[in-house]
């Protein structure tokens, strides 16, 4: 939850939570008696003025520069070659091409898709034995972004989970955040999902 | 309402879903056949390509780099000029000296903020005559921020509403904004606000 320190009467506060609200962005006010120079919050800001805005949400690209890079490289990692080597290969054969109307699905792009899909769940267990989270010891938007891909192509049950375990503990704790429950929600009309594809405990 | 117009199976749909869901960002899906190609749509984006998300909230800094930098210049006004004039002199004389233990309230400091502010209502109604809003036709943070200063002014009962028709009728049209409503109910421990503070019909 966000967190707004606040002053009574402070019209920089003010405007800040005006500026929430008609953005409708959700966050808790909090007193600060700045004349009370308290410890913790000169640690968020050493200024000691209001307003402070605390965003306890994970941030998606890590808070230092080093670990960002490293988000920045995972998701390109995935949103370019995963797309080209997996996601396209199968997906985008095996259900975008219909409905775009680009004729039948190559069999020798999906027999690609379907090798390729195990090197990168082999580079995910890799990483997932080092860190907790694909990119460091927090979750960032390389776990979205990985996560994502392998969602639709799992959504095919072109996943082959239970040949990669690492891989697959890393997703299980993906997919039990609230904020994946919409996409495992989700039905393209024509294209029914595997049983184990919305069940968390597959 | 942000609208996220997204397609079924996008690997770069879902990722922005999850992040808007961990963001706690609220949204409407609404799926594009991509594949139609309807005009509306590639107004919004020519690529015709999905996800694309539309903010309907209003752009705190206008839409046109001309209209930007008015926006621009008159938060500035309010948040120094304004701030240096009136806030000081009225609220930090008033209020914040007392928290802060800094003494008296200077009555010379308090006759200039009351002298002061005159002229910045005078601004405000100048403005409104040309223009809806205070920088343009769309209401902006000039107008959250110009409101978060009067409000703080207004809490003490110091500002002059009856002698400027028309900046109240533009603040009329702000302290009825449902964002504006937590400030209305804002009760600082010490300091009561006049009956007129919180009142929409003032």
């Amino acid at each position: 939850m966000r967190i707004l320190h606040h002053l009574w009467l402070s019209p920089q506060c003010r405007k800040v939570r005006i500026v929430l609200l008609e953005k409708k962005i959700e966050f808790e006010l909090r007193v600060e008696k700045v004349w009370e120079r308290r410890e913790p919050f000169l640690a968020l800001n050493p200024a000691g003025e209001v307003p402070v805005l605390v965003d306890r949400d994970p941030p998606l690209f890590a808070r230092h520069p080093r670990e960002s890079a490293e988000v920045r490289r995972l998701v390109a990692w995935f949103d370019r070659k995963f797309d080209r080597e997996v996601t396209e290969n199968l997906v985008g054969e095996k259900v975008m091409k219909r409905f775009l109307g680009l004729g039948e699905p190559r069999s020798s792009a999906i027999r690609a898709g379907l090798k390729n899909v195990h090197a990168h769940l082999d580079y995910i267990a890799y990483l997932i034995e080092r860190r907790k989270w694909l990119a460091g010891e927090q979750i960032s938007l390389a776990d979205f972004a990985a996560a994502a891909h392998l969602s639709t192509v799992d959504y095919l049950g072109d996943v082959p989970w239970n040949e990669h375990e690492g891989a697959k503990d890393w997703y299980v704790r993906i997919k039990s955040r609230p904020s994946f429950r919409p996409l495992l929600a989700d039905h393209i009309p024509g294209v029914a999902p595997p049983k184990h594809y919305a069940n968390l405990d597959f």
